[in-house]
């Protein structure tokens, strides 16, 4: 005879993750979760993995790596200008993983899923012989037709960029201890992005992506889908206080670094007043750095000096 | 000047897993996919994660992995009765890993994606320093009401199980060499699971799940959900003439050890001659193996002598 105990991983699921469970998650009990797909909406989702040690620091605090891990993927939706909705989560983390690293991990989760309107729908927690690997699929819905892809982009539409550029990249040099940050607001910006939520606007924007692998390689990706070239000028690149006090040193590694998880927009010029009022909305700085022009895709970069820029990476790549 | 040349994780990805996607997934070239969820349905979605060295053995042959990973997600579906829609995937792979792997695994997941009716949406892949880690979050459809959940069973139901029990669990033996296994045939239960996608029925089964973790721990999650009692009778667990060469000595394995991907069901003695029926259409043997009871949720297990029998661990669990 067995009784029907919980073994270890259910009661962990149990007490970390099914208080974040919303509707139609059958409370993570069952074999799968049910949606009712939102009534004339078209859903969008996105999936991302994130490994300890890649994506963030084996020793980042675990609520900061549940937020970032949601803020990466709510970035997607905000680049496809997508409305939140729900996620699914996979865990692999280490058989010795703490307790208090689960409720500081769960903990994270319920922070961010309050903020930006998201509920858990389902997943799955596994051990793993290696480092903490997670992985989140978000659901979000648009208007039909109102989503907002990397192919819309024409000549003559302003390269435009939210927030501040190369944060997250010298936030890794900084967190590491390999360039000085005091008070750790680079730091603070590699581990916990903004994802732009709401920010940018059908009929605004022409084409969007977020900036997650470094600004001039994936301007190169927006280039390639909507068959444009670009002309980028360091000189307009918004940057942080903390981030100039590394300049010039460091411009290179914030025009290709990555972990910005700002917005790259395409913006015609007769509709920069509508962005201008919907930046001022979200109370989100949005800045112009460039323009698309007619040509086979490349982007063409133009150091402080005027002069172009020669870069020896465009930004990262997993597979080198 | 930067050229928008393709870095190697892209061109990785438009060579191997472009070439699955399908409708909404934008190339997998934007920032996410894009469903209109089929008209009148509602969508079951799960995620599961697999990791070398734990879900698989890391010299698996890839495309075997991939099948396995997009079959144990198609066996949740296939436990709430839904139809399969669509998958996205998540790829952690070490940065050594030569492009022959992912060929072989793109390669499976082509295999099955058109087995199974399936698209790719999208994913992410990205390095690790550990072992391979995979997660899939698929998606499937049923009629609104017809998903079949683990809490319906009822007292007096008869408990289902589809195929043969055990052999996953004994295949695990076989693949690293701990048993004998003539032929293969358990090392390839192990290595390629067959979701009964199809053979639970809304009317038919009362409740339903599938067998991963071990039939004795997962019945009594079904006990649970429904508030019943279980008597499961070894005797009549269905073997394959494989695993029956190891008994006695590997019943309780067969019992607890999991990787059956099995269907569990709960049929009213009723819906008997209907399930056969659909068993017969779908080709897939199905078997009563005891009862459900009523009283505390919990699994009395009967041996081949009748006598009530004692094991030690009633599943799997990734924290022990």
């Amino acid at each position: 005879m067995s009784e029907a105990a919980l073994p270890a991983e259910f009661s962990l699921i149990a007490r970390h993750f099914r208080p974040l469970a919303g509707e139609g998650s059958l409370d993570l009990s069952d074999d799968a979760a049910l949606l009712v797909p939102p009534a004339g909406r078209t859903l969008v989702i996105s999936a991302d993995a994130m490994v300890a040690g890649v994506h963030f620091l084996p020793d980042d605090p675990p609520d900061l790596v549940a937020r970032k891990l949601l803020r990466t993927n709510l970035s997607d939706l905000a680049a496809m200008g997508a409305r939140p909705l729900a996620y699914l989560l996979t865990v692999s983390a280490p058989k010795s993983t703490p307790d208090d690293w689960f409720a500081g991990f769960a903990g994270g989760l319920a922070h961010d899923q309050a903020a930006f309107g998201l509920r858990l729908l389902g997943g799955d927690t596994t051990s793993t012989p290696g480092p903490v690997s997670l992985s989140v699929t978000i659901l979000g819905t648009v208007l039909p037709g109102a989503e907002i892809r990397r192919s819309g982009a024409r000549p003559g539409d302003g390269i435009w960029v939210s927030g501040t550029i190369g944060d997250g990249a010298l936030g890794l040099l900084a967190a590491t201890g390999r360039i000085d940050d005091p008070g750790g607001f680079l730091a603070d910006r590699y581990r916990l992005p903004q994802p732009r939520v709401g920010l940018a606007v059908s009929g605004v924007a022409t084409a969007c992506m977020d900036v997650s692998d470094g600004l001039v390689q994936d301007l190169g990706h927006l280039c390639r889908a909507s068959g444009v070239a670009a002309e980028l000028h360091a000189r307009l690149l918004p940057l942080s206080d903390a981030a100039r006090r590394h300049m010039p040193g460091q411009l290179a590694l914030c025009l290709t670094g990555g972990d910005d998880y700002e917005l790259l927009m395409a913006v015609p010029p007769a509709q920069e007043p509508r962005l201008r009022a919907q930046a001022m909305a979200q109370r989100v700085p949005v800045t112009r750095v460039g323009r698309f022009l007619a040509g086979t895709p490349h982007v063409k970069v133009f150091g402080n000096d005027g002069a172009p820029m020669r870069l020896d990476r465009s930004g990262w790549s997993h597979f080198a």
